[in-house]
């Protein structure tokens, strides 16, 4: 018996792996000091005074179910570490390297390569190294063409820069920066709305939406690294969330300190189409809604006042941002209403 | 329609993560910043004078599927985090945290706990803070009960003392630390034999091996931490191998230089049962055995010849160590003989 007779083919993973290393390579920094195949990424953390490291592990959920239905395997990769460098950036951390997990019952060398293409750009973009991967093949766990991806990302900031609500107060401002779709957050129910209950094809133009369910359901998830640098240039930022699952409430819930409440006001940033069709569509409850999705809100900010008037003022007319409620004595809780 | 009619059942997922807080708390050092539901993990690097992060992530692979037919959950934890943790030690890293991510199609909080519990035994062990992780429900990638885990694991080592193998010259020695059985690598074909072809079940016990199936299959992969410290009190490693997929061949190749072979002799070291029990009974060719398994060798270090004497004397009383072959002028090929 051979290994290839038990699902399990490493010449073809090999291949793969050659296929995809000139992509992982245009993602690689000075700062990398292993090459390909090292059993250990390399990382030089030279240059910072008392670093710490900020690390998150994501996954893109059943949005990869649409990538395969829809045959387009370069967004799901960019998802992926766009949705991990927003979570560290809640933090104040910027990325430093990435690494990733792909996972499927066959390779197919062609879906990997696409995978690994989109990361890189999304690493390239970021500065962010992919000094890391693992390809399996495990035939009985994945059926047919199923396959998972996942990813892990190392940041850093300075001790001092750390951005952890710790100085929340009332009076501060809560900012919003827009989503520009479902992100990687929401799947399962968007898929049984869209597939099972409207029996839409990925390929099927929709007019609500103006563009077909693949344009619509693999938008890219939105980087705020840029935005936040720029914001922080003007600010001094105090409380970070990424919406995700969860929604606005426990994603926010999650960074707000327990002596303070965030009262949102629904309306004070633009609803997506997206959101709007998924809702009336699928009739969901709107309470259920913006527990599922991120409802057009992709992170949020605290700000004191003062600052949130600089921030709009010097950067209001460059990029979409929108004053969204604020924070009052309370209980940790965020009222939306 | 809400979002637990899609499969995803937000409810379960915050009981299970309620459930696995204590395994996770237990595994952190002060150096953890952060406390449970944070973004991103932080973790303090205070102290290195020239640190290089080292990196990787890997998965279990099907011992998974083992694992599941056992129904014995706390083991492939272990196995994850001592697979990773040898990763970065061929390098001459030791662990500062891991991330973990588990994926299944309808979470169960009883086995997510039982391989977060697994994780926390191995991290203790290393001084590995478990700092962050990601539970996927993903209903329709994951069929009935599969279920995945992969792991990010990062280290440090001074960039002085780091293991690369660019001084390894004709004359060194390779010494090997023994493995206790499959490790993590190797089981779609010892399923194969043993399931399919054998038509064992988990429980039988097996009179060549002196123990059931199960316990040969899920023995805990080695973690050559301590074995490392040890010998690098006495001798200089220069360069190191994990052995895992591709066999002592293919993952000693990754870290010799282009102008040395290695000559290994076949019989240096004991011979493990589970893999004579699996080449004879699946009957597997002898080289393809070597390609897929570690066949007993579970980390290859190379020595100077009076380093090899030096550990030898002073450590052959309390490890198990052996001697296998040397380091002769070549074009970087592994030559089992």
């Amino acid at each position: 018996m051979k290994y290839k007779d038990s699902g399990v083919n490493i010449e073809k993973a090999k291949r793969a792996k050659g296929a995809m290393i000139a992509h992982v390579k245009s993602t690689w920094t000075p700062e990398v000091l292993s090459g390909p195949g090292a059993f250990g990424g390399m990382y030089s953390l030279a240059g910072y005074r008392d670093p710490v490291l900020v690390s998150s592990v994501d996954g893109v959920g059943t949005k990869l179910i649409v990538a395969r239905m829809a045959g387009r395997f370069d967004t799901v990769g960019q998802d992926l570490v766009n949705h991990c460098v927003n979570d560290i950036l809640v933090q104040g951390a910027r990325p430093l390297f990435f690494l990733d997990y792909i996972a499927s019952g066959s390779l197919d060398p062609g879906v990997v390569t696409s995978l690994v293409e989109g990361m890189a750009i999304a690493c390239r973009t970021h500065r962010c190294a992919l000094i890391g991967g693992e390809t399996a093949e495990m035939p009985d766990v994945y059926q047919g063409e199923d396959f998972d991806l996942a990813g892990c990302i190392i940041g850093v900031v300075e001790r001092e820069d750390i951005v952890n609500g710790t100085k929340v107060a009332p009076g501060d401002r809560v900012i919003a920066l827009p989503s520009n779709g479902l992100h990687t957050n929401g799947y399962s129910l968007a898929r049984k709305i869209v597939f099972d209950e409207l029996q839409l094809g990925v390929g099927d133009f929709v007019d609500d939406l103006g563009c077909t369910v693949a344009d619509a359901l693999l938008t890219v998830h939105v980087s705020y690294l840029d935005a936040f640098t720029k914001i922080s240039e003007v600010a001094k930022v105090k409380a970070m969330a990424h919406i995700t699952g969860g929604g606005i409430k426990d994603n926010f819930e999650r960074v707000l300190p327990g002596a303070c409440d965030a009262r949102i006001r629904k309306g004070t940033w633009p609803a997506l189409e997206v959101f709007d069709f998924l809702g009336k569509r699928g009739k969901v409850e709107e309470s259920e809604m913006y527990q599922v999705f991120n409802m057009g809100v992709g992170m949020i900010l605290v700000v004191t006042a003062a600052d949130e008037k600089k921030i709009l003022s010097s950067l209001g007319g460059e990029m979409n941002i929108y004053s969204i409620g604020e924070i009052v004595a309370g209980r940790g809780s965020v009222i939306l209403s």
